[in-house]
């Protein structure tokens, strides 16, 4: 019977950074289009945050050579739940250090997954204090309501690339006590597809498989909005904005997801998603698994998933930099 | 530091049961107004589902001389669990009673809270299988979307009355572990409201105060829409249907949930809502507590809280049987 | 037979006149949260326009000492329709001058109704050129989404008060060949409300009746919104600018219009509202008349109308200028 | 100055007939998923309407050994225009027969257009009267909300394929006063499509070039839904339906009209759509053009268009029989 105790250890995704060859470019975005508030910035990364997220930040944009991911940072639940996830990842023999000086949270324990990409895990954190002319009328949100471009409510999730995405989904699962909603495996038993969360989200992050052998790399981050028709809107956006739609607005089979997919001036794809009512309240949730001829099919309403949705990711491949 | 150890032992909501007088009318408004699927019948009692739930029913209609709240029912994590709520009630001097004999679950464990409704906690239960002609197209959902009605999606969350709320609220996340999220507190020091969680969404009930003294007695209980438009449509399809509206749609203040009330034809009050993309990711959030300044603002967009609202409850007040 | 010829003269509301004594707090409401974008200025006027209108301005805010209407105007449908419309107003003993220095669009004809309110007519005009930085993407749309608070798309209708609505009604359909959709009438036989249509749409205005026998005040302007969650994403965008919201978003019984209203700085009643995919294509339509008990069930869903949309007006009356 | 004078003739699009050779399957389609209402039988057809349809009906659907369009109706704006629209055509050579044994609307002027499909003009007509089980809550409506399916509000367009589009478009002009809102013009001055409106709709109608030089085929009719959301849910609808999805939902970038795409069971391609806020006001509208390069870039937000939609029409060509 304890062996039916679910580990409720990691509380959520907090924030992911991500690496831009064109800063100020970037920064224009995600302030200008996206409608995110700027909260901070140290050394090369400019913080910020949507108008739901309660902690200080949840994308840092880092000046960087290449785009791609810097690290993803979860929060636990507890203090002691951070310790003993550190133990468990330690006792699993991954590196894992000790990082004192972040912004916006206390100590983080930094390591890598099977693939390469950087993980944060923290429990102390600073909550958002609005400046006056940001302050909410209603006082259970934490930020005003932006009214401009896109209005990220918060992030979502997002979606990495993995060699071996089967291999880091038992990573996760093992030391991290993250559970697989769904899944994708193809006909010759090969893992394409995984969604874990920590929470009641349907995920908190995806690993999809990489294409050519590279490791380490990065498909997107996604922003929550409020609706279905705030996506529709910020297709708009987009398009008067000059940003590269590259598929959607459609509805995702897996996870049915209402989602929007774009680039950013650095490079990233960027989603904007909408869950609707969605939610995952069985604590012993059954994993879906999609097959090959499933998936097939293409998007919940028929949209065939388009080509660039397999083969792009961040930092590009030397032959995909004129992407 | 074990201390900041959130308990984590209850899931989620998993049903209420509704008595009714009317039991035939009642059935019709849940299954062709509300479009829920029936799933179920036992004694004096109907079973009714929305596609979303992932088990076997998530309303129990039982016919009766009075409307009211025949009992609400949570799930918790685990087996274990189970039987540490259990011991925490009964360590609390609480009486807790074995049910064997329930429908689509397996033991529950029934007690009362301090103002007399009868609550139920069980672990075991019955995954909804979906008859051929109610299997849904897409294999990460319980059951195909109904296209009828309202269109219920999920059971969302209850609201009783209680005499002293401060009380009930201390019982719970004594002996449960639920967390408070929002709460009014007048000038007097009285509790008027409070709303608890298990999980990420922002409430799985409610209480707020009665106004005349009898205590057990219940509110609403709420199912979730799939989008702000879905209310908009519904209050037509109610319209329509000649539903009693009392209040809506509008955004609450406190919770910020879409809503629409309406009566069904036992007397029972129903809203029907849409919590947008609001969750509650913070494992430690800070209870909001709302002045009795604040209050009297209305709601968010400043409706007026209509009067029947805060002395309307059922079962009905002997002075109140003609309402 | 000719006898059912209907007249189509008039084209549709070209643009709203508003006096406001607060004109830079009046400015930057209508420019910073509707959305629009000034177009131009002159004398004590500014000119503003929502994204989807085809001519140079659909507003005109001039500084003035009171609040109100200025003037109110429509396009004709061609310059023979113009023609013949002042010539039957003329043969109708109004009085029709000509003004030559309009901004924006030729020769208008301005008269008053029988309550005193001022109305032109004007056939030439001039198509709204984007500049630049407000091209739309698309080249079949006035200008660029402006994604920037309540994102207003067009003017749609507004609303006077007063004395002898019937007389009013008469006025205009029998000079200017408008339609009425709908009406009010009281038991005692007064006409309560009306409103009237050139196209379509099922109102360009409305007149309803003036409770202190004070001629000449003005009730709302109208801007319409692309949807429904449009507007409760106005409604928070107002809440969050400090607006303040006099009633909705609800719904009308009287024409279904999806609707918020709010006062602007300057004191004028301001509406953004959606009416959905509702037209009125029947030629030949008949009149809806409301009666005094149908009306008094309130709004659509039973929201009472509130008592200053029946009172209060623009210019304020003496013992209103504190409102 | 006469020559401005806009011919305001025809007042809408009134009816589409629809030939199918699975009478049964398309009935249950248009009565239990589209969610419209049954109100007549005569010979081989089925009368249906949306509940916004003010006359009695909007689709016949007529058995027939293939699948395709077999006439579509407008009401005009009086009688006098019934008979100058008669006496335009014949003056232009074409044969116009008088039909008088039309179901829900009187004498009908029937007559074929350049690329022989068959038109029909009438203006005396039959309301809808509700029978008492379909009467709305709203005396303003012309039918309850139904609440079923996809909820078709009214008819809202329909599209043709022609060999000679452009001969089309100047027959409608010359001939019913018909203005053309959008169009296509290839390289090489083909012109591969065009949309030509009555009223302040953005179109009543399109036609596009037909692929394979075979005249008088149908591509699609189109009716309308309330809102953009109700189109995602629509999409749901069909899914769980098993309804074949062509292609959407997504927003046309000619007309910006948001679209989905779907194959009703007797073969003929349907669309629900919903045009926003859109009209066109300006009774001197210029018509847009779109070039070929324009085009290639697919809908309003890049999605591409399917080959199907290019090469599928009614009745299947032979070698498309078993599409």
């Amino acid at each position: 019977m304890p062996a039916e105790e679910p580990v409720m250890d990691i509380a959520h995704l907090g924030h992911v950074e991500l690496l831009t060859p064109k800063p100020e470019d970037s920064l224009a975005f995600f302030r200008d289009v996206m409608g995110m508030t700027v909260s901070g910035q140290a050394g090369d990364s400019v913080f910020l945050r949507g108008w739901d997220d309660y902690e200080t930040f949840s994308l840092q944009l880092t000046a960087s050579e290449r785009s791609g991911l810097g690290h993803a940072a979860f929060r636990t639940r507890s203090a002691a739940a951070l310790e003993r996830r550190v133990a468990a990842l330690r006792a699993d023999g991954c590196a894992v250090t000790r990082v004192d000086d972040s912004v916006g949270h206390g100590p983080a324990y930094r390591f890598r997954d099977p693939d390469g990409h950087v993980f944060e895990l923290y429990w102390e954190t600073q909550w958002y204090e609005a400046p006056p002319d940001r302050r909410p009328a209603l006082k259970n949100q934490a930020e005003r309501y932006p009214a401009r471009g896109v209005n990220v409510r918060r992030i979502d999730h997002f979606n990495c690339l993995a060699v071996d995405v089967r291999a880091c989904r038992e990573f996760f699962q093992r030391n991290l006590g993250l559970r697989c909603t769904e899944r994708i495996e193809l006909d010759d038993g090969t893992e394409a597809g995984m969604w874990l969360t920590s929470n009641n989200k349907s995920y908190d992050f995806a690993f999809t498989r990489e294409a050519h052998g590279v490791p380490g790399r990065f498909h997107h981050v996604t922003f929550a909005l409020d609706s279905r028709e705030a996506i529709l809107q910020a297709a708009d956006t987009f398009l008067e904005a000059g940003v590269p739609i590259e598929t959607g607005p459609h509805k995702h089979a897996v996870q049915q997801t209402f989602f929007l997919y774009v680039f950013e001036p650095g490079g990233n794809r960027v989603e904007v998603a909408h869950a609707g009512a969605r939610l995952i309240l069985a604590p012993d949730w059954k994993t879906i698994t999609w097959t090959e001829t499933e998936r097939k099919k293409g998007q919940a309403w028929g949209l065939k998933t388009i080509e660039s949705f397999h083969t792009r990711g961040t930092p590009p491949l030397p032959d995909q930099e004129k992407d």
